[in-house]
Order: C-alpha cells, then structure tokens, then sequence
C-alpha cells in the first residue's frame, strides 16, 4: 500500500536545548503542535536548521518516540536519517519506519568528499537493503552547501529506478534552480521534488513540484501556505514577494539556526529558546535585537505562539 | 602523571571488512600487530584512512578492545573520536580513555560549515567536561581538505591554554607547510605536531615536531620510521625522498584508501583486504594491477606481511 501524498509546507524542526544542551522534549513538542497547528503540512525533524548533526543516535530516537507520544501523525514526519556511518543511518532509518513515519530525508554520507556517484548508488542501496522494511519511503537531501557531497541528478534517476517503491523524493537545498528543473523531469516518474527554500516555491509549483522543506517555516509557517495553497491564483507572485521579504529579514542578521532560535524566542516569550549546541553560537544579543526589530516593522508575526 | 611521549611513525590503519561489509577483527588485529614490529611507534586507528566515518559507535568499541585484547598495548594507541554529534564523541573518547588509550585524535564537529572558533572552542569544551577524566589527552585533527573545518592555529593555542594537561598535539593533514610552522611555534608549551603525511617528515622533525601520522605508514612503515630515527643524519635526505617516491606511487593510481587496501591485499596474498565500505569503491583490478607493478619496479616490498 503506498501512502498518501504529503504535500505543501514541511519544516525542519529546530531543537530546542536545556541550558546543560541537553534536548529539550516539551518545548520541541509545543513548537511541533504550534507548527502543524499553523500551515505546515509535515515536518522533517532531524534536519540542517534542526542541528540534527550534533544530536547522537539515541537522543534522535528519543525525541521522535517523545514526539509521536504526545499525539503527532507519525504520517506528518519525514525526519532526517542520512549520517557518515552506514550502521547508524540503518539504525535510524529502520526506527523511523518502524514507528510509521511517512518517510525519511537521507543525506549521503558526507565525510569523504569527491566520492563518485556508484560509491553513493552503493551507499543508498546498502541502506535499502539493511533497513529491509517495505515501508521505508526516502527522500534524498541535496544539500551541497554544507554537506559537500552533491546528489547529482543522474544519481536520483538510477536509484529511482533502481528502487522505485522506496524512492521517494527529494529536498533540493542547493540554491541552484537549474538543478530543481532537472529533478523536476522526474515528477512524471513519481519523484516528489521539495523546494529547500520557501523563495523557489512558486517556481517549483509552477513545475511540478510538491512543496518545500524550509528552514523559514519554523517561523512562517502560515504565509509560506498560503503560496503552496494558491500558486495558481493571481495573487501568488505578491505572497511569494511576502515570504521573500520575510527571508531576506531572517538571513540578515547572522547565521539562519540561531537567528531562527532567536525569533521563536522572542516571539514565544521564552529566551531559553536562543540555546544551541556547539560547534554553533547562539545570536548575540544586538543582532537578535535587530532581527526583530525587522521583522515588526515588517508586520511579521507569530500568531497562537 | 603525565604518560610518555609517543613519538614517531604512527599508521591511521586501514580497517578490513568482511564481503557483507562488517569490519574483520581478526584482518585488522595482524595488521596491526604487523605495524608495531615494522617501524610504527603507535596506531592512529579510526583515522580518514581507517574508513573510521563510516564505523558506527559500537564498531569502533568493539574494534578497540578487541585490539587490546588481543595484546596490543594501550599505551601506544590514538583511536580517531571525532564525530558530528557531541554525545557520539564524548561516548568514543571516554571509552578510549578509559582503556587506558594514549590519547585520542579528535576531528571538529564537520557537518556545519563556516563556523565560529569560539563555536569550535566551546564544542572541545564541552567534549572535555563531559568526559571528565584526568586521562583524556587530545591531538586536534586539522584536515580541511576532507573535514572542510579547519582548526587554525590561534584556536590550538587557545585550547592549549586553557586544557594544558589534556591538549597533548596535534595532527596537521591540511597539505600547507606554513600552518604546521606555524604549529611548531607552540612545541614549546607541551604541543606535540604530528605531520599529516611522511612527505613532511624530516622537515617537522628539524623545526621540532613528534612524528607523523600518515596514510603511508600502513605500507611503508619501516622506511618512514627510519626519517624518524635518522633525520639529524647525512643521509636523511636520501631516505626522505625514498620514501617520497614511493608516497608519490600510492598517490597515482586512484584515492588513497582503496589504493592502500589493493597494496595489502597484494602483499599479504589477501583479496579480501581490498573490501571497501560505500560511499568509497575499492580500486579496479588494471588501477590495482599498475599500482602493485610501479611499486615492485620501485624495490617496495612489505617484509614479514
């Protein structure tokens, strides 16, 4: 039985953290509930702006059991799996599939640069092969910016056909509209090609897309809907210019997790939210104070918070 | 009690795996005990070369005790620890302390790019608070051909500074000769520089430095130990530029790991060793086949394999 499309706006979860950077299960909760409660259709927790990287294989596990326990679809989550080591992706991917998620998003294993596309043909296969669930759905995280491990195009079409029951999409965060065009040719495949923007949505809509995966969501959710909803009204190119605004805003004043913390923890009321994990630093406090400034003088808001 | 120095050739050793992928314990255990009686003063397992990112946890533990059980000295190891996710460090550099491991080369959290050295310091931080044991002795692992996050020098000092009894050195694989002068400049304070690869050799033990830790030293240890003992010598340049041949060989038949696995696999009479974990693919046969030739045409040979 395949599932039903999840289609529109996913976010990728940040995390929130105790003051000992310990995960913080209630606060991730009430943020998740606020999330799907706001717009967004899923949610990739465990992803880049989830600082999912500096979390350990149990503390995932964890929050994801947390997560479904306090009453979340586990067929609204595609968290994020895809590790440097073979056996911990597995571990993580078989969890994720076992408890019924909709899907997961795998980067490639992304220590070894320069590796070629049969190494990671391999790497996915190995994968595939171990997790050995028929109900594991993968979506294939193209983030070369901070993973330097490209999933070229080529590469998703031999393991689309390879697998074709299990691959099932792919997050194109490489900021290179040419490649989502090219990933594009393979939605008549079956290919659910996501945005890693909210800025390309439209144009991705427009193409045959299915929404994006966008750090932005976890703090606009709503108005990015509203482009996923009506990219085919006349009024999509002005709400596609909202969200634009709103993300240049949120990119202008220091690195994108800690300014996202920043924001949630403003807007919530509740400063523990700033916390990350090394190796990040949390904004500084002239630069978070500016970010909001910005954001209320451009009308943003975050409503039922 | 400060432990004594371990100086010299040390080897990142490949890590053998079975056909279904699982590391081989007893491959890996002859070799090893075959580096020790030819030249190595220590093993950097679970280095780049060793494969070690794509280990998971419990591999590597089970790789290293088993290493220790079967006779090998803790005293002379420098198990790699160095992983995205904080808890997966601090669980490998606790359990490598606490076999009574010399020390532990400990790569930065890789996965986010372009972060802060006060991100970088508070991530060896908390890793060293987190193990709390007096034992724990760390060589950074500077490799941002690979890592893509360096560790500049101002931040080793920093380090060195502020964990005086735990920051024991560092490994410089980074391929620029003014960094690691620049590292030497902190030999003073108690920084023990390893090179990151025996073309560096005799040039870091004139300016002061411990050894290397090198790719190399899985094949070529006895001649690279012998730059070590004999570089204040007339004849160290000769043995440099020996060992620089045959450093250039390995390098020109295809990527390192699989080209060291091919030449184990020769020399011991061992297919098997040539076994590769995706995303990396061992070295086809007429690469391998042309890399063994230039090698016996160079003299090479691996006594006592």
């Amino acid at each position: 039985m395949t599932p039903g499309p999840l289609r529109g706006v996913l976010a990728p979860v940040v995390t929130p953290f105790s003051a000992g950077l310990a995960p913080d299960p209630a606060r991730f909760q009430r943020h998740c509930a606020w999330l799907l409660a706001s717009g967004c259709a899923g949610l990739a927790v465990f992803g880049t702006n989830s600082e999912a990287n500096s979390l350990g294989q149990q503390e995932r596990m964890d929050l994801l059991e947390g997560l479904v326990a306090s009453g979340v679809d586990p067929a609204r989550l595609i968290p994020g799996t895809g590790c440097c080591s073979l056996p911990e992706t597995v571990a993580l991917s078989a969890h994720a599939a076992a408890l019924g998620c909709h899907g997961v998003l795998m980067l490639p294993p992304f220590y070894y640069k320069g590796v070629s596309e049969e190494g990671l043909f391999r790497s996915y296969s190995e994968v595939i092969q171990r997790v050995g669930d028929a109900r594991l759905r993968i979506w294939l995280y193209h983030i070369p910016p901070v993973s330097a491990v490209p999933i070229p195009p080529a590469l998703v079409e031999r393991l689309l056909k390879a697998y074709p029951g299990t691959i099932a999409g792919v997050k194109d965060s490489g900021g290179d509209w040419a490649n989502t065009a090219a990933l594009l040719e393979y939605a008549g495949l079956g290919l659910e090609v996501f945005a890693g923007s909210e800025v390309f949505l439209l144009r991705t809509m427009r193409a045959g897309g299915a929404g994006c995966i966008t750090a932005g969501a976890n703090v606009n959710p709503a108005a990015i809907d509203q482009v996923f909803r009506r990219w085919r009204e006349p009024e999509a190119e002005a709400l596609q210019a909202g969200i634009d605004r709103v993300r240049t805003i949120l990119q202008s004043h220091g690195p994108m997790i800690p300014a996202l913390k920043a924001v949630v923890a403003h807007f919530a009321g509740d400063p523990a939210w700033r916390t990350v994990r090394p190796p990040l630093e949390e904004l500084p406090e002239n630069q978070a104070g500016a970010l909001v400034r910005d954001l209320l003088a451009a009308g943003f808001a975050m409503p039922g918070l």
